[in-house]
């Protein structure tokens, strides 16, 4: 295949694979809307999503073009510097512009996932009234509306970008301009986590606190004022979301990994430059067969065949990667030697086994089919604090086995990369980089499985609060049940991606810094400023996860506040004789939570540009301002890796604690303790616990993760004198 | 002063103040025991205590001969490799012999504290039936025999070992034969802390949920079984514990900026190494002329009395310290041009001002008066799980304001370095080195202030076992309020001061590696396995935290366990007709403590190791053993800080969030809401939840960072091939 075909051809793929997103979401939308009792339920909570996701907009729109601003404004101001100016001519605007599509898609691409979702319930929930397959088949196609449309926009952005800049004959700079692609994406997708993540808990928590603790009436029930606020809260935190911290991850890795393949220009020319996009188009190709693929057996558990889809998948990726490496992946010229291609296919493997080890990893401390969820509910028979002990306890725990995965990843595709290419600099570089795109290449799928869950959880709701036959609501509790599972592999995957792409990130900072400063950059952590910067790093990690918990905690007051007065200024609610003012506490969340996001959001994208100006003009130190924001990055990365996997797991592994108790499966002394129960009670301290830990603070972190690669990525070159 | 007399003047004054501890200890034993009763429970704690020192120090001692075996080992097998070769003759033996007595002196100080503080408590109790002044004095007093001890011992070993193998010639390679003395401190250290840590809070958890909860009687009651254990507790946790652990941080901080002093060697000459132990003696002085100042009126809060002596301590303290700056860090010759010393002295007050800063930044975040705390108190309105939230928020959150203090400090002190010595190399270093050594000077009084807290503490617990009459209980519920203000205090100055002595034992870690392997070396994360030591190190400090929490949660089971089977096979113990079997639970908790520690201490001592020698001889990577270690170190040791901070703010404002609602101060709309209300058994939880965390897993983590330190030092020859 010659070089020149591969943009084209990615393009053409990500074109089909958003007009099959397009098929597919006409096909969600034809099918059967179910009961009139249940199109209100539907009907409230998509107004009340759209409403939020609306507002989040204005919001974030309102910052982004600020930061914008900002990002001309320094690039501008400082065009004559020999930094930027070697970047080429017109860098600031490209730059920008790349910064403005990247958060447009950003935002598209939440918007275009929460659309098909919040459809998407209520048809799943009526066709769970027929038969299993059809509600599994709709509920997962709708969820591939999403992944299909995030993939395909961030290779239609980044490599259409890096066409129209002309990349393909000024290939040095053009992947330094796009980096604004990214940074615009993670920019975006903080907020929208944030904002996402604070109002499905603050609705949650708030609901519960004054629905099943204060007023003693049971979850969804129609008599809650935030009933409905809650429901929404599922679809704009992990639809809206997480759609948004999906699409960033691919694009900022996906540049990454071509900054990566400046390096080895000599060696595969442009080919080593096209070749994650093209590996990514595969991977497209290999989701739609996969989804295709899934059927299910009315008496079958849906996850076997969720998980048949994704072997398919699996399988065609790698097929699709082999392809692109060998056909991208050769040298350019005789004089250059032997690559070992087979080492460099290898590569992909490990990142395929990395990110099979993470999916089993979090179902072993996340499933309450082993030790540590089971010890959780085990301490819950002495009450809520040896409960939250021992869940803390996992939590910390659990960092462990990843950390050896990823460890052992990286080390073995970097060995892989050095066979493959021998001392060429930058070829174990490059291996990590190999293994990253190979984690990678499922995404799409792993994406339409996450989008899975709240449509489900959503479908169940319906069907509980229209009151249909006990018969569908079994297999909407069997779907619901898959859809928490798929929901927790899916944060797995997500922060070991993190976990393999943060390296690559870094590198492509220093790539960068290099390009730019001509002298071989290291992050020495003996010196004092860069000591510094890792110190800082690590604590807006901390700083940051407590401004994101106490965030929830103060939008949910504002729900309680607001239950409370409806239900003492009409008694009649309570009664069940007049409807609640659904509306009322919708807006009042979305308000809370757009506030609440603003500074957590502001800290993250401040303190790097904070630390990156400081130390370029503190002078006692030298000029080490590029250095302190790679320690900032990098230290920052690590606490932030292990933080979110303590946050997502602790918090997955409580919520199953509680499950487990209420399951009728937990025993003590061979009787069963289940639901009402005294452990039951500590085991639910436990899971309002974990709820902003695995819905707010966590996946918030991994996109600051993001963020810092991304803001350093772009603002490198102002950070050296 | 000629610099000869420099270490005879310390001996002399390291002998002196052990006489002097020697002299209040005997002042304290003379004083008057109380009534019969009174001393029937001080003897069944004093036993308690002792028994389990006893069968820990024989632990500790089989392990940490292992160690001295493996340490000998590995120095005598590469006695012929030219890293070791070059540290002269005998380097195997006289490593081993510093362990050896670094783990010995590690042991007899904390051995040493709490032989004073299981008398004392008594003897404040009978005080306090006289006067409150009478009281404080015994307790300080007490505490000061302990504070004097170990710094005077820390002195005696690091001076003598340094004189005995010849240092004051041999100026190169002494400190680094005795960085041993400082990784056998810490060996024990690390045991004493986890063993007593998870004893005390096994005992205090263990007797809350069988006293309190199942068989509803009060703390301290006599006819709980475990009540014996819960007081031994503090004295095994607090005292020996924080006796062992604080006397590693001076022999270790002693060692660090022995070691930078060599760096220096040109400029200051043997005065830059002395340096460290003249003003830590000097220290000493202060402390002993700080404890006798204290006076208290009766109608006196007596924090002020503390508060006094620590200002005295102070201020005398500086002036020693001005003294050693001027007397020894002055040119050895006139054509090494100008030294500033002012500005070195800025650098010991910019310690000084890091010291306060912390203690007022801890009082902030765990005292009552001020919102964080309050934050707590007013989530637990809506249960246990807000309060859980809420406190954890606290505790993310309070990292912030340490890292720009301690981030602003290591800055200032470079830069004071800079100025005094201009651009010799190491000049900058050593100012931060000096800030360390200005923070440290105070430590023995601090440390007295810290043993206060356990004596008054129990002296309360005697008090209220006794039946003592309410004006005597009164007095000695203010002393108690006093000690937990101290405790809360030391923790925050402890880590403050690992904080800053952090850089310096990283420093002095690599200036050994660059004495052997004579080429500069740096910590560049951007290289694989660096990053992977980095990422292994952070991890190592949440899965260490686990397994400290978890294994208080394990010992506490067996308690429970025992103290049901009391309760049931004698009723006569609930009725108060026969006297429970409080040896038996001190035995089990002693046992189930000692179990516990192992685990988690053989991880923290063999992780480094393993990385060290691991990368060692990994190929493709170069040998990067050191660099991969020293990430391990630098990383590990910025999680570390972080974590501990989290750990000992959060569990210190949980704890005061629930006597903020005891003390009557809490109001909901204008009403008092007081113990036994709902607010206050979720508050009851958090602080339940905060126990590990502040008294086991907190305190552990100080040790793991200087372990970290120790560890390294001691085997860095070995990790360089």
């Amino acid at each position: 295949m010659g070089v020149t075909m591969v943009l084209p051809l990615v393009l053409v793929i990500s074109v089909f694979s958003l007009a099959m997103a397009g098929f597919l979401a006409r096909q969600v939308l034809s099918a059967d809307t179910g009961t009139p009792e249940m199109r209100a339920i539907s009907d409230a909570i998509r107004e009340g999503a759209e409403a939020f996701l609306r507002r989040q907009n204005r919001t974030i729109a309102m910052l982004a073009v600020v930061a914008a601003a900002v990002i001309f404004g320094f690039y501008y101001a400082n065009r004559a510097i020999p930094n930027i100016a070697q970047m080429g001519h017109g860098t600031a605007f490209k730059v920008t512009l790349s910064f403005v599509v990247g958060a447009l898609c950003s935002a598209i691409a939440g918007y275009i996932g929460m659309f098909v979702s919040i459809r998407a319930n209520i048809r799943t929930a009526a066709a769970a009234r027929t038969s299993l397959d059809k509600a599994l088949q709709l509920a997962l196609r709708a969820g591939a509306v999403s992944g299909l449309t995030v993939v395909s926009m961030s290779l239609l952005g980044v490599g259409g970008l890096f066409y129209l800049f002309g990349g393909m004959h000024d290939y040095q700079h053009v992947p330094l301009q796009i980096v604004g692609f990214g940074f615009g994406a993670s920019f975006v997708a903080l907020f929208a986590q944030l904002g996402g993540g604070i109002y499905t808990k603050a609705a949650d928590v708030g609901a519960d606190l004054v629905g099943k603790v204060e007023a003693g009436i049971p979850e969804d029930d129609p008599r809650n004022p935030a009933v409905i606020a809650d429901l929404v809260g599922d679809n704009v935190g992990d639809c809206a979301g997480r759609g948004a911290d999906l699409f960033e991850s691919t694009a900022a890795e996906n540049i990454g990994a071509m900054i990566l393949g400046i390096a080895l220009y000599p060696v595969f020319g442009l080919g080593g430059i096209l070749f994650p996009l093209l590996a990514r188009a595969f991977g497209l190709v290999a989701t739609m067969v996969g989804v295709f693929s899934v059927r299910c057996r009315e008496d079958e558990d849906p996850m076997n065949a969720l998980n048949r889809g994704y072997l398919v998948t699996t399988v065609l990726a790698m097929v699709g990667f082999a392809v692109s490496v060998y056909a991208l992946l050769k040298p350019v010229s005789a004089t250059i030697g032997e690559v070992r291609q087979g080492y460099l296919l290898g590569a992909g493997l490990i990142g395929i086994a990395t990110a099979y080890a993470f999916v089993w990893i979090t179902q072993y401390y996340t499933e309450y089919k082993y030790r540590p969820v089971r010890s959780i509910a085990e301490a819950s028979r002495t009450g809520p604090a040896t409960n939250i002990i021992s869940g803390l306890a996992v939590g910390f725990e659990c960092t462990g086995m990843p950390v050896l995965v990823i460890s052992a990843a990286l080390m073995g595709s970097y060995w892989c990369g050095k066979m493959a290419l021998g001392d060429i600099s930058g070829a174990g570089l490059y291996g990590t980089a190999i293994a990253t795109m190979g984690m990678l290449a499922p995404c799409a799928y792993i994406l339409a499985m996450d989008t899975f869950g709240p449509i489900t959880d959503n479908a169940g709701g319906i069907i509980e609060m229209s009151k249909q036959p006990e018969a569908i609501r079994q297999k909407t509790d069997r779907l619901d049940a898959v859809g928490n599972t798929t929901k927790a592999l899916t944060k797995g995957y997500a922060i070991g991606s993190a976990a393999l792409a943060a390296f690559l990130l870094f590198r492509a900072y220093l790539d960068e810094v290099h390009k730019i400063t001509r002298t071989e950059i290291s992050v020495d952590l003996t010196r004092v400023p860069v000591f510094i910067g890792g110190l800082l790093g690590a604590t807006l990690v901390f700083v940051f996860s407590s401004l994101a918990i106490k965030a929830v905690g103060q939008a949910a007051q504002v729900v309680i506040t607001e239950v409370r007065r409806q239900f003492k200024s009409d008694p009649g609610i309570m009664k069940g004789t007049s409807k609640p003012d659904y509306a009322r506490c919708v807006d009042i969340v979305t308000a809370g939570a757009l506030r609440q996001m603003v500074v957590p959001g502001l800290l993250a994208v401040m303190t790097p540009i904070a630390v990156g100006f400081g130390f370029r003009y503190l002078s006692p130190y030298g000029q080490v301002g590029a250095e302190s924001v790679a320690a900032l990055l990098m230290v920052g990365t690590i606490t932030g890796i292990l933080m979110a996997t303590v946050m997502n797991n602790g918090g997955g592994a409580w919520d199953n604690a509680k499950k487990y108790i209420e399951s009728g499966l937990f025993k003590v002394d061979g009787v069963v303790v289940g639901k009402r129960s005294e452990p039951h009670k500590a085991a639910v301290v436990g899971d309002t616990v974990g709820d902003p830990f695995k819905d707010t603070a966590g996946p918030s972190l991994h996109v600051l993760i993001k963020l810092l690669a991304t803001i350093t990525l772009v603002l490198a070159p102002l950070f050296i004198l």
